[in-house]
């Protein structure tokens, strides 16, 4: 039987790699292990006392790092933190080279971000008893992004997933918060995904994964209860995909007129950084609607939740082998 | 009635932004708890345990970045360190954009160091719950640094302020140095307040402020009891502002010929990093009147007293309302 | 009578500078104590609670810094890391005026590495009662990589230092662990110390330390008990001390044909980042000879036994005074 590489068994999760191949079970428990944290202010325990966490980070990131960060300090972790992307530290050493050091060290964790997809997936044999949590590779995943994101969700849908619409907006092709989205939406019952963007930020065959594409934005956002824009990277404006941003924001852009065709309750998300008047107007962004802030506060309870999850399923798995 | 906005009330701190505008009564409060805490060797306490200090350095900052670091996890907080400078991950993102996530992220005490004067006014709205302290704000205020100088003066002359002779020297005109240690020198009492300077380097009207100013060193620092020596930014003598540095150190640089015109205690001080054979020369730096490095010392005692009086005042204030 | 300045008496370390002048017996109890906490799983302790250790980097080390973090947390300490390398902070200040600056924020354990040859030597006025623990000094010593050599061949090979071949491969000449290295394993009784390298690549007079001198991997290979390989910097290869890469390969580069030489039970050691097919190949690399992770591992442990040692060392010292 085929067990997913980030499982110890289809019960108990080993790693954190993508969203795409994780039980609707496991999913649903660490959502409502970080409901618990959330709903307790985010409070400062031991689960992780006398234990490492090592941020491997080869792409710059603020925001996701300092959440893992902050998550393993609250759960009273060690910690080591590696830009590599601003360091030339790495002398050249290869990938693997890298994680074998940072393991040796006794790393219990590793949360690695990568700029090629697959990455973490490639280090499976190299760090053998750690647990790696892929906190973003490549175009691939960024499943602690999705976990974030069906946390909001969930908090202010009252966990109804089977009944919302759900539209993603903007460059679809290059987003691995979409793709991690999709699948956690599709596990967890929503049956209305909508994708919204011009043809050539739309990666092939994309329908395979059960979603509606729209091309128009009033058309795809009719009546959704959800709407998650998507950060339009800045060197994709100058690389053809589109043919200016002022066009860009005419046709995707969310403003107030297009936000009208949504729900009442629409919940407007976004990954961040924003480019305000890129992907979004400033009266979008600061509406009543946006949860964009709600979603960085839920994302340090995630991030508990999915190291709390690893360390508890280890003990677990071992317990009932 | 006025009230400044970075208090609760006369009597409570909420934030920490100026010098200008701090009653009295709060600086000598934190005055006197840095006192304690530099009196009990710096102690490890609980004050911030299960707190979050975030630091947001939009400037290059070792000294003062460290000292903050220090002082949290003396007083047990988790802490966010976030050089925005070197890293290229705002990606364009506002700076209230920015600060809204790092506050979303459970922070409790935000430090900023921003170019631009008055960066953290504008953050008030912003930061809602969270405390803001001043790290220095373009060419407006660094309170902590002023507040440092107090103690290192309170402690060497007895709190005897009102007797006290002060001569500030050198670049006043770009200094946020200068500008809090003159707010925080008349808030103590201190009637006799000289700036030495070139008139290129100082202020327009800055004689309101109550302050003599001298264009001569042997004049301005007759019979002084303190020499708040200023650092001369490299960038200042490439445009313009002086002739050039050996002119400026003849005229301007603390010397022992100039050194003596000042009372036999006189007591010399650095906000650092010291510019050796520019503003000052290695005999005046290393002479046993400095008292550069106690300044460094007394930092962390009052970095302490002022997170602690932050979350101090809070409590209390809500118990008073 | 002659006392090292590392030593506060014959018995008693002050500060971890070189392993030249390190007497037997202080050696072996940090060895002692490094395998104690190996085999206890590198437990967290709280040796150094309330202290300070400052990490000051002002060569890039990715590896030697994280190792040092992380010793300092499972102490206990309250850590400061700074990495003037890639900051542009230290505003040309003096390295005398950043170390006080520093040690006044009430540092207890200074670890720096620094370009420049005998530089912790030069701040041992400046220091005062802290501890300064060299992590490498231009081309002139790399004290902790060399215990935690020790340490790691001592485990493997039953502490029978006197009855071990040792070869040390590549670029001696610019190697401050191939010079720490030779001073341990003198001290500890080893005495068949082998080089192997390029003449171009040999310091002058290199002899006098008691070691014998090789241009041919066959010949110095012979019989092996442990082969350290070196690093050959990217630096070296651009300035004329190497032919080509690929002939240094050929004559140097350990390959399953040269390690054929060696004892059937050889240990292969490197204290990284490795230049994979440059001076090792990746059969000897990922071989079972290979225990180059081990020395990661147990480079924690060494840390947090020299650190605990210079701690203990004073109280103790000032106790028999």
């Amino acid at each position: 039987m085929y067990l997913h590489p980030q499982l110890h068994s289809k019960k108990y999760l080993k790693h954190l790699l993508s969203i795409q191949g994780l039980p609707q079970d496991i999913l649903m428990r660490i959502l409502s292990l970080a409901n618990y944290y959330i709903d307790n202010n985010l409070p400062t325990v031991e689960i992780l006392k006398g234990k490492t966490v090592s941020n491997l980070f080869f792409e710059n990131s603020t925001r996701t790092r300092s959440a893992f960060e902050l998550a393993a300090q609250k759960l009273g972790a060690n910690i080591l933190s590696l830009n590599i992307a601003t360091s030339s530290s790495s002398k050249g050493e290869s990938l693997c080279d890298t994680v074998s050091t940072i393991i040796s060290m006794q790393t219990d964790i590793l949360v690695m971000r990568h700029f090629d997809s697959g990455a973490p997936f490639s280090l499976l044999q190299t760090v053998q008893k750690a647990h790696i949590i892929n906190a973003g590779d490549g175009q691939h995943e960024h499943p602690t992004q999705a976990l974030l994101d069906m946390c909001t969700i969930g908090r202010l849908k009252n966990n109804n997933f089977s009944n919302l619409k759900v539209a993603i907006v903007g460059d679809i092709l290059h987003s691995r918060v979409a793709r991690s989205d999709i699948f956690a939406l599709s596990t967890l019952g929503c049956c209305d995904i909508r994708l919204i963007a011009p043809k050539s930020l739309l990666p092939y065959a994309i329908e395979e994964l059960g979603v509606k594409v729209y091309a128009d934005m009033k058309q795809g956002l009719k009546d959704v209860d959800v709407i998650i824009m998507l950060r339009l990277q800045n060197e994709r404006m100058q690389s053809g995909f589109i043919p200016n941003l002022k066009e860009y924001f005419n046709l995707y852009g969310l403003d107030e007129d297009k936000l009208s065709y949504a729900k009442q309750d629409v919940i407007i998300m976004h990954p961040g950084p924003m480019n305000r008047g890129v992907e979004i107007s400033d009266e979008a962004a600061d509406s009543k609607f946006s949860v964009i802030l709600n979603q960085v506060h839920n994302g340090i309870g995630v991030r508990m939740a999915t190291m709390h999850t690893l360390i508890e399923d280890e003990i677990n798995f071992n317990k009932n082998i």
